[in-house]
């Protein structure tokens, strides 16, 4: 398969919009639709008791909040997903991380984005000095770890569900 | 939280792009980019030995192909989640399923898009008559189930990575 055409057709804010032709192997061609994105970390961060949590407004899909891990876009020219990783978990729940490690890397939804998530395991945490940025709104939620079972019920977004998933199985 | 404004900016085949702008309770307002999406559907399908997958080109991540769960889009009119769940199994992998249930719902990245996944379980599953549509490029993968952690590590999408890792946790 070989790209043989790429059109941006928009540009927003937060992504922008490719139309990209294909050549396959078998001589047939197909137009696709990208969403551009530049990708994504997120961060399961744990410690004896609690594995960190945030609850946030998330306008795109309406609801009042979600409860996610922390998390956020490679948006600083430069950074590498792990020190992005690192940028969030001070910001977002004023923490830092002995211990860092990628567990997986996926893309959110292939079909319709090029956005691709970075995922790190993080522990032996520390308090770190913490300004909030008040326009994120971003609430720190410290969800007891015997009750993991329920922090999977409460997410509802993949990161999030791919992230608690496979802590509760490294934790049995 | 009040959206008190919406801008369609794009419209194409698979997505759009909209600008809303929201009130918060605190009286401060926000534009937001939301991208598009009518939702979609993911099964996790399996009998004694297999968990049923498939390999199919995806060209916004550049990859030659991606080894995945069968899913699709919510794009005929009327037709229900589950319905179209039904409708998938048995275009992508020629199965229909006695028993079906529905795991979990998620945003597949809820700071980009409003794409809604819903992921059902199948079981006791049964041949039907089946006509791969040429222009999909399918394969079909029963992949063994005894061998489930081979497909969450080869797996590299967040819809694929949910479905398998909730599977695994029943199975045990």
């Amino acid at each position: 398969m070989e790209r043989i055409e790429s059109k941006t057709v928009y540009e927003g804010p937060i992504a922008g919009v490719r139309i990209d032709t294909f050549r396959y192997p078998d001589g047939g061609t197909a137009e696709r639709q990208v969403v551009t994105h530049p990708g994504a970390v997120t961060v399961v961060a744990y410690d004896d008791e609690h594995v960190w949590l945030v609850r946030q407004p998330r306008e795109p899909v309406s609801d009042p909040s979600l409860l996610e891990l922390p998390a956020g876009k490679l948006d600083v020219e430069g950074e590498t997903p792990l020190e992005c990783a690192q940028r969030e978990l001070a910001e977002e729940i004023g923490k830092s991380a002995a211990r860092w490690r990628e567990l997986k890397r996926f893309y959110v939804s292939p079909g319709l984005t090029e956005e691709v998530m970075y995922l790190f395991l993080a522990s032996e945490l520390e308090d770190v000095e913490h300004e909030p940025d008040p326009n994120e709104r971003i609430e720190i939620v410290p969800w007891p770890l015997a009750d993991i079972d329920g922090a999977i019920a409460a997410c509802e977004d993949s990161k999030s569900l791919v992230g608690l998933l496979m802590l509760r199985d490294m934790l049995r």
